[in-house]
């Protein structure tokens, strides 16, 4: 679809553009793929972050006793793990809906406001179970004092190694989601005659 | 400002809209109204919400020793203080400049642009705070018999009243925050030409 335009690169420009919506023409496809690359970033988050999170599991043989640690030990994790797996489904909805725009463009103002809904509900929900992960993974490693609530990493070093990385790729989700909810606003922003 | 148009309400439209602007331009005074109404009613919640957690200081005395309970003592809980005061401080600030977009709209585009971006950044601050505050209040609520963190709840029931409490109000302000997001998006849509 970008040969669509041959002067995209070039930017000849024979009459200044008076509207709006000529002077951000040319930034219709790569904007469209951004969004669809993004997505597919998004995606590989996610599934990297569950991952990540699912191979936490470690045992520990003190002697006669062995002592196992997974993830579905604490409920935080538990929400952790369903919140990114859901992102992670409709992100590849999402990037399907995103190709067809980029096919049809026509009605990419539809779809953009559509995106911008649930990106935002998705955003919430994997923001928080960043935040819930991060505060039970904080406890873990470093104790609290007040209440008596040991630390666990430095007997589980791979466990939280594990969430650690899990937690950091699920950030970065995070991260990828605010950009394409900013894209979207961006978006529809640009379409609107000056 | 309502007042400037008097058909609103009845809608006798003598001229049908054909552009897609005449037809939503009776809705712009309120929805204008409806931004500055829920930025006043965020920085409500989240005022609310960090009194709440502030005031949870709780003493029980048993026998020769009293023991103390503080949201200080759980650094979960001092990022959701601080969380709360930032996004209040956001709403004070924002709240003026959608006043300033209901007394002159002529540079409302640009406006909602800048509040699309920072009411994201802001909701993530805002869920993640009381996904980290949910995580350690549920296992103080609950305990976690994996590891040994014992349940505080029993004790400090004061305590535990006035973080569920706080919680239910952050709750709410990531809800209205996500409004603000919806209707920014909407606004923003409802400016392009059909």
């Amino acid at each position: 679809m970008a040969s669509t335009d041959p002067e995209y690169g070039t930017k000849p420009q024979p009459n200044p553009p008076t509207a709006g919506e000529n002077k951000w023409k040319y930034l219709k496809v790569p904007l469209s793929s951004l969004d669809a690359g993004l997505r597919v970033l998004l995606f590989a988050a996610c599934v990297t972050s569950v991952v990540v999170m699912v191979t936490s599991k470690q045992t520990i043989h003190q002697g006669p006793v062995s002592k196992e640690a997974k993830f579905n030990h604490s409920p935080a994790l538990i929400y952790f793990v369903a919140a990114l797996s859901v992102a992670g489904l409709y992100s590849i909805i999402t990037t399907l809906a995103s190709i067809s725009i980029i096919m049809k463009p026509a009605f990419s103002s539809k779809f953009i406001l559509h995106f911008a809904f649930w990106d935002v509900l998705i955003f919430g929900v994997v923001a928080s179970a960043t935040g819930t992960a991060g505060a039970v993974g904080y406890v873990g490693l470093k104790g609290n004092k007040h209440v008596p609530w040991q630390k666990v990493c430095n007997v589980f070093d791979k466990y939280c190694r594990h969430i650690a990385g899990s937690l950091a790729v699920s950030l970065f989700a995070s991260v990828v989601l605010v950009l394409l909810i900013w894209l979207s606003a961006f978006t529809l922003h640009k379409k609107i005659p000056k």
